[in-house]
């Protein structure tokens, strides 16, 4: 598996009409919405500059232009908030407090629920909608025909001209590999969860191509695949241990499968990290902080994702096309779980 | 310490008017509106009734009547969105799928965030404000010169003109006890949180009435105070059992103490519930449905009090007069770690 391929972001941008006709992102957009303030000459300019790059500017985001309301919707099926909330904080701060509010909305995995939302937020003159999915696989777009900019983020939409950002599942899977690489373990097994996520698979590929770089696999030959959970956890690390595994290092797909990792170690008597190093997934401050050792673990950076979301709509509001799927790297969250050995 | 006091919740509402004068609420509130669709017989009824029961309609609220926008602003500081999620999941669902969208705005306990969200959520005409806070306890009122109503939810306002409607903590913990005594259970203890929360108290003064109504006390003498964590709850439990205290019964404050009690109990050798039996709080499913066993909780019904909430908002729009504080009742969910002796 490759890496996720980035598509083609989008044809010119508005950002680049301005950069062609050397002129700031603000004045190119007065310029091709024929306002007063600018030069004849300036305006001239930028009009050739968005003809040679053949620039289509979003229409029906011009029309709204002028009577904006600084509210957004965001769409989630995510009950718990658990992945929503960070997402929805980090819209909400894009523009600083106060300046854009959020309406969040629960669609609770139903269709109808969301076409209602939809419509509710339409009626409610929102500038644009963040459509976060109840899990990080593609979803169905919620149509081209919406006379708002609609983003996706967490789940890509499917449809190739709508933009979605995304958590690099990937590369996220390359660095827990990386750091237990570092912290010198080699004999390292990959403890993960449902295997209908796309993401389970996306991870498990980049700590593969990790191990493999370094002339190395996962100890049992493949990922343990299972579900989301402590006991899926508990019961994949009595498994390893008992068909004798030499293991030094364990990457987890969530915390809670980590935190059911070190449970288990801990009742069979093996020191972690001494032992056998475990790193975690989510960083879920009520799991990773909690667990015995502390555990250190991958964070999504979720509020980023909010933010790009949001500032993506205004960028799209003022001209910019946006599509294809854009990824955000994630980060290593140190704690007591891993050290070198 | 006696149950919480229900303030008097209003002098008469717009439906006291209409039962007196016969009429629907609907009715009632065109005829003291002076709309053409009631006849003058019916009109003069409906005043006469208003006057006997000296009802004084909100002057703010009628003049908004006709011009809702159907959003709310929910107004929060707890981060995580753990207790703010299901609040606000019930407000949207109170009158049905996208009748109401919620704008969630987050203060992160900053008073002036706070005012800019407020200010932003006006700008906006939301229709009235929740202010969910970030702990059970009293706080300050956002003012009484909002032109919209506001109601306070989970953290009562400290004014006692505005209307909160809280999670009954002392009916909580008599609810906890009644059902360790209802198992055969008498010598309990009571492992509990952050003594700076209102609720601590709360819930250990319901817990030692339950108690003391049948001839019992902590068997501690007094409640375990410590914080909110599982490292709490495994030290409390270390504690108690080095004492040579003999238990049957564990009043946990919070599903993570409890899941910290259910580990040392667990590497103590004791089997729960046969030896001890363990109840939490909060029925946080994570913890709950994932310890070892699985854990009995007390339900703070959250979603029940959101949709109160909304519902006391419009209600306030259509005339009532609510003040004081109302508590609304917790629900026991019975899993693995209690059974009958």
């Amino acid at each position: 598996m490759n890496e996720p391929a980035l598509l083609p972001k989008s044809q010119s941008t508005l950002a680049d009409v301005a950069r062609l006709a050397g002129v700031s992102v603000a004045t190119a957009s007065k310029a091709l919405n024929d306002k007063p303030q600018v030069r004849a000459e300036t305006r001239a300019r930028v009009k050739a500059a968005a003809e040679q790059l053949s620039f289509l500017p979003n229409i029906l985001a011009q029309s709204l232009h002028q009577q904006r309301t600084g509210t957004v919707g965001l769409i989630t099926s995510d009950l718990e908030g658990r992945f929503s909330i960070p997402i929805l904080l980090g819209a909400e701060d894009a523009f600083g407090a106060g300046a854009v509010s959020v309406f969040l909305c629960d669609a609770r995995d139903d269709a109808i629920r969301e076409r209602h939302h939809l419509r509710a937020l339409l009626s409610r003159r929102v500038d644009g909608i963040i459509v976060v999915g109840s899990r990080p696989d593609p979803r169905q777009t919620l149509g081209r025909n919406i006379d708002v900019p609609v983003v996706y983020a967490y789940s890509p939409s499917l449809h190739e001209n709508d933009y979605s950002v995304v958590v690099d599942n990937y590369g996220a899977g390359r660095m827990a590999i990386e750091h237990l690489l570092a912290c010198g373990r080699t004999k390292i097994a990959h403890i993960t969860g449902d295997p209908s996520y796309g993401a389970t698979h996306e991870r498990a590929a980049g700590a593969r191509a990790a191990l493999n770089e370094n002339g190395l696999d996962f100890v049992s030959g493949h990922p343990l695949e299972g579900s989301w959970s402590e006991s899926w956890g508990r019961g994949a690390a009595h498994m390893l241990l008992s068909q004798g595994h030499d293991i030094d290092g364990i990457f987890c797909g969530s915390d809670q499968i980590a935190r059911g990792v070190l449970d288990t170690l801990r009742e069979a008597g093996r020191r972690v990290p001494e032992d056998i190093a475990v790193i975690g997934f989510d960083n879920w401050e009520a799991f990773a902080a909690n667990s015995r050792p502390q555990l250190t673990s991958i964070d999504m950076q979720l509020e980023k994702l909010g933010n790009l979301a949001a500032r993506k709509l205004f960028s799209i509001l003022d001209g910019e096309t946006a599509r294809g799927i854009e990824a955000l790297p994630c980060k290593l969250v140190y704690r007591e779980s891993t050290a070198a050995l």
